[in-house]
């Protein structure tokens, strides 16, 4: 406790989960709980499978960066 | 909101995916939920990783077609 | 097959449910997946435990209707 | 994008809760995501339904404190 | 890891509840996965949240009994 | 009903997967619930998408074998 599940758009650099995972660790630690006890799974998703306003984001957003 | 999450088994056709995205979203519409506010987000599972009934779906339902 | 999970606020009226449940189990027929294997889970989220944007939609979208 | 679920034993105060979801926000800003997309959403679990090594946390966690 | 979420109608009993995550804790033990870092989440739904068949639950299967 | 979500790292084998998913429809068997209608939906994770105590898994872990 806790387990976090992320879900963001597929290829996201190492370097940004890593980001990502600590992060989110860290906020966890800033509000009492043991850093040790956290889990953090990113699920990447492809944007043709990622709808947002009736829309797959392979269109709507197709020239959004990652990081 | 909403967030919608789909698990399907893997190799949905684009355009069967784009159909689900946009007839999700048109149902949250009707009963009132701006459609910009829906997200969707298809999982694809591979059959081997779905079981029903105790059963692997790559053996129960080897022959079942994908739309 | 397919497992819909649906995340919106809490306090949705039993129509809007059924509405949502029979309007999401339809779009699947529609490309061809039988309706009786179709699985929507509808999960109500408190306003104070949701996020957008940093804030909590308690704060941001204390006036919104639900329908 | 992106959409984050948290999960958490029952009872973290409003506070906690807030900042949660503002660091999680901040996380993904800082890697260059727009704080306007993020989405977080806390689900919070009742230690009876929660198990760790076999074990419910009602029983393995019961003095353990909640921020 | 595993981190495995039971999604179930409301109302298990404790005891079926603990012997959902003991169970589901001993059978990754059995294929080699150390029990202690074995997770269970069990979430429980209320009928009228649970859709099969473009039904709610509360329709379709009031008069299911409930372990 | 139930539906039970696994989150594991990648690459168990055919044989742990078939395992996992007869084992988890027989702890719900054994306390009542018909088998068949017990769905399991394995999710496999890189281990640089897992993050434990705030590091990948890829790092923390990466001598640990998979079953």
């Amino acid at each position: 406790m806790p387990v976090v599940h992320v879900y963001v758009w597929r290829d996201f650099s190492s370097e940004a989960k890593r980001r990502i995972i600590s992060g989110i660790t860290e906020v966890f630690a800033e509000i009492g709980v043991p850093a040790g006890a956290v889990e953090v799974i990113i699920h990447e998703i492809p944007r043709e499978n990622w709808g947002v306003g009736g829309e797959q984001a392979s269109e709507k957003f197709k020239d959004v960066q990652i990081p």
